[in-house]
């Protein structure tokens, strides 16, 4: 049972059977169709040579399935990490040196290590704290920043930078040196991918194809426009013009590649691997979940913790980038009938023979191509309606998804999630410490008690009534002391009050404090304090305490049984 | 009124009369006895020349009086904030430089502008942050730390290190060099100390004084201590004897120092400077609070943070250290019958006249004198029982105090505080992220509704009852979503399923995507989603939004209507 747990390919592979198999396999070729230039164009965005977003596709897809609890997601590189590994890789290293190409292996070995000990620790939890509302705006943000950065590619010209400030200035400085030839393949490219993401599919339909044939024919696309510019970029022999192609790529299989065990460079990009761990692992969740709650099947978040974490050790140890579960690639997968994991693996050997034939074709394919497929997939990440929605439910979490998105813009792209997390954590608690308090009285000739503000209730003058709607722990411990220590100035006749404390889901040692000290002062002002719905669990906890062998008053099972007991003690 | 606010010597100072006068010089006099040794013995804790004890106890002082909301509070050098100053210096400069000096300055300068904007920004919350058992063992394993690194003083031997472990290391490997005139000195002094501490006070009773004179001339026999090594180190020319004196202080008035402003120090210092500021302002706010209640006054938080920054912002421009208000010092001014913060400001005359005329007595005191009173003074800081008590409480509560007095022993200061805070926000957030929910059940005959598990309550096999004991955000939203799936796949027969929210304190964007989906997930499944019992502040903000507009059920006022509507409906 355990070790179905822990290797969910037990689950399935036992039971494997020939129609599953057809399924996977049209599944894994019209996969390995759209993975091949997406592998190609998220290694250049990560800056990376062409062969590491190859070598990326291969084992891990194979340990995905082995390890993997989502029977359709498409492992390998994605836009997002591929950004960061690059944003993480530029203070160190150069583009094209050996170091830099360390340096991402290392970010896959100790990304991979990471999510591995948080499946096996069952910390899948963490990942929570990227609020929704963060997630959408830094993937918005990123998208933007990643298809700026590839107008260089389309314009055949040397820029740099990882914010659109940087980016910006670069280009514009270097948009003088615009290679014709370059800006023709790439803009055709472009302009045929968005022709065909509109108009395609329509005409597909219209030549006869199934709904969802045209859908997954439609998302080859880029296939076409590889080969086409290609083969153009062969016959014309463009590299003579000025046009930059993918160049010689080694052919072959990767092989063993052992990650540096510098402790400097571990420490160097520790951080940036754990936010390429999140970031890439959060992706690939809600994807997952999306997709298996379609067909009813459940995913396990910490065993895809461990999926994606030993998916990209073996992209680490064979020479590959961070890995993470695409959103287009595994919809395809998905929509093209995948049915188990094993189409991830068949998709694995497709790349594999590509790595050993295609090599020389791939040679001729012009980067400015890539550059248009990454825009045209990137532009679908980008959702700013959701500024406006958010906005208008809650300014807090606009806040917080404001400057997620500002910060990645125009600072990077680990500032923007850090800012993001940090401020989502921070709102929340201030949030919670100034607690929604209010003074309830009964509903007349009911056991139910309300916000004297907002209904006409009955109230008793020696009792108070005081409802806390927030579990009070250390945030919120010494502004609750100020709000009783206010109600009591206030009202000089009072006899009794009561904490109603029916959203009181927990009592740290903070407020434990605080409550022992409240119930002090009131003792010397000469008021008895009760609490009333105390949860279980928080009176669980209460039991043994000094607070509950001192209280003043008592401590009432519904606020109505203390409404009769004190308001008999102290007739109105 | 609004000047009143911001200058709070505006509301006693226009009815000062002779009478708070008399009292308030009284006290000054007492506090002034007490504050000699100490601010002396704190700039030695710091690192710092004698002088720039006394300069931070004048300016600061007055400044307090007129900024500072509470009465009594006694500000100047503290213990804890005067060994994290050392720590924070300790990587940037020899001990005895004038940079080292020039750090001081500003970490005084930028804890007063931080503690200043924090004030008008009314930032005060934000010391919420640090929970009671935190602060607690920081404050234990402080006194630990700063009492060992005394030792030194204590024995005549050169050591080194800001925690446990280093302290140690170097004392034991110094303790050869031990100097015995400096141990008996400082042995002596120390004895004395803890012999006052237990038995002058009933000495002095049976003497014929009164308890409350009895119990301040207690707390002022540093100053005999100081007063007999001092004559015994100049009669015997201890000097001579290798044992360290004071030594030659300038004497007069501190004069304008101009902090640094070279930015690089500044944002080596930034996080030591805010760590300093909110731990001096919690230790002041939380003595203030104690103080203000016995007599019942109140102090404004927010207000304290302009006073305290103000002081800091005038510590460091008269060439002072960090400053706050400290504990032992206030009780005395509180017991000697302060009456206004004009005690202070007569403290900080009588301050003033010691650094123009007894800096020839101040240079013949030996360091060992003040070491026996830093060692006596934070031994009344270190509280282990308390880790006891958490422990009992609150395991959580318990491992991040654990980890503020491990980390604050073996490795630094700000290390174990940041752990602390770190550990009490991400355990609570850990907490909230899988909330307590439960099936509830209507408890016979009654219109309450209580936990199936708990209580004999009756059911309806087609209509489930989930109350959720947590408020909904980012960080639980995913776990209600996989709670309310598993409900529903383990009951197949289920037509409604009602969320009862009376401790649903707020619902962010994250939550309200995430019960949009499950309104939706459950109307695939056949299943209605409803709410009950939802409170008001939250309902205003789910009114506009698409959930209540797709909300397969509806929203009943109470859990009861909702059982009547449903059980109706659907008749068991």
């Amino acid at each position: 049972m355990n070790l179905k747990r822990y290797l969910p390919v037990l689950q399935w592979a036992t039971q494997y059977n020939r129609g599953q198999a057809t399924s996977d396999l049209i599944a894994a070729v019209i996969v390995t169709v759209m993975l091949i230039p997406q592998s190609l164009a998220y290694a250049l965005l990560a800056g990376l040579p062409a062969q590491v977003g190859l070598y990326a596709s291969i084992l891990p897809l194979v340990v995905y399935a082995l390890f993997g609890t989502s029977r359709t997601l498409s492992v390998g590189p994605v836009a997002v990490v591929s950004l960061m590994t690059a944003a993480a890789l530029a203070p160190l290293a150069e583009i094209g040196t050996s170091a830099y190409l360390a340096g991402a292996v290392l970010i896959a070995v100790m990304s991979g290590l990471m999510l591995t000990v948080m499946g096996v620790m069952k910390l899948g939890f963490l990942a929570n704290f990227l609020s929704h509302p963060v997630i959408s705006g830094f993937i918005s943000a990123s998208g933007i920043v990643i298809a700026t950065s590839q107008l260089k590619h389309l314009f055949g010209v040397q820029s740099s930078g990882h914010n659109l400030l940087d980016i910006g200035r670069s280009l514009a400085e270097s948009l003088n040196d615009t290679n014709l030839p370059t800006l023709l393949v790439g803009g055709g490219a472009l302009l045929f991918l968005l022709w065909s993401r509109r108009y395609l599919k329509p005409l597909l339909r219209k030549l006869g194809l199934a709904a969802r044939a045209a859908d997954i024919l439609t998302k080859t696309a880029p296939i076409l426009a590889v080969l086409a510019t290609t083969l153009v970029a062969w016959a014309l022999r463009l590299d003579e013009q000025g046009v930059k192609l993918v160049g010689t790529v080694p052919s072959g299989l990767p092989s063993f590649t052992m990650p540096s065990l510098d402790p400097a460079l571990w420490s160097q990009l520790a951080v940036s691997a754990l936010l390429i761990s999140v970031v890439g692992f959060v992706e690939s969740v809600s994807v997952g979940q999306t997709l298996a709650a379609k067909r009813r099947q459940r995913i396990d978040p910490d065993q895809e913790l461990i999926g994606l974490g030993t998916a990209n050790l073996s992209s680490g140890f064979s020479g590959g980038m961070p890995v993470t579960g695409g959103f287009s690639r595994s919809v395809v997968n998905f929509d093209a009938g995948a049915e188990t994991p094993a189409a991830g693996a068949y998709t694995a050997v497709g790349i594999a023979l590509a790595t050993l034939f295609l090599t020389p074709v791939i040679a001729w394919l012009p980067q400015a191509t890539l550059a248009a497929t990454i825009i045209v997939a990137v532009a679908t990440l980008i959702d700013l309606p959701a500024l406006g929605r958010t906005f208008r439910y809650s300014r807090t979490d606009f806040g917080a998804m404001l400057a997620t998105i500002l910060l990645t813009l125009v600072h990077s792209v680990e500032a923007g999630i850090i800012a993001g997390v940090a401020l989502s954590i921070g709102l929340f608690l201030y949030r919670t410490s100034r607690p929604h308090c209010a003074v309830v009285g009964r509903v007349p000739g009911t056991e139910h008690f309300r916000n004297v503000l907002r209904h006409d209730v009955e109230l008793c003058p020696k009792v108070t009534f005081l409802r806390v709607d927030e579990s009070l722990y250390f945030a919120n411990a010494r502004f609750l002391e100020e709000t009783v220590m206010d109600l009591i100035t206030r009202e000089p006749e009072l006899t009794d009050l009561v904490l109603v404390c029916p959203a009181v889901n927990l009592v740290d040692a903070s407020a434990l404090e605080s409550l022992e000290t409240i119930n002090e002062r009131l003792r010397d002002a000469g008021v008895r304090l009760h609490l009333s719905e105390v949860k279980g669990p928080v009176m669980d906890r209460l039991k043994d305490t000094e607070l509950l062998c001192h209280l003043g008053g008592r401590v009432h099972l519904s606020t109505y049984e203390a409404w009769q007991a004190l308001t008999n003690l102290s007739p109105a």
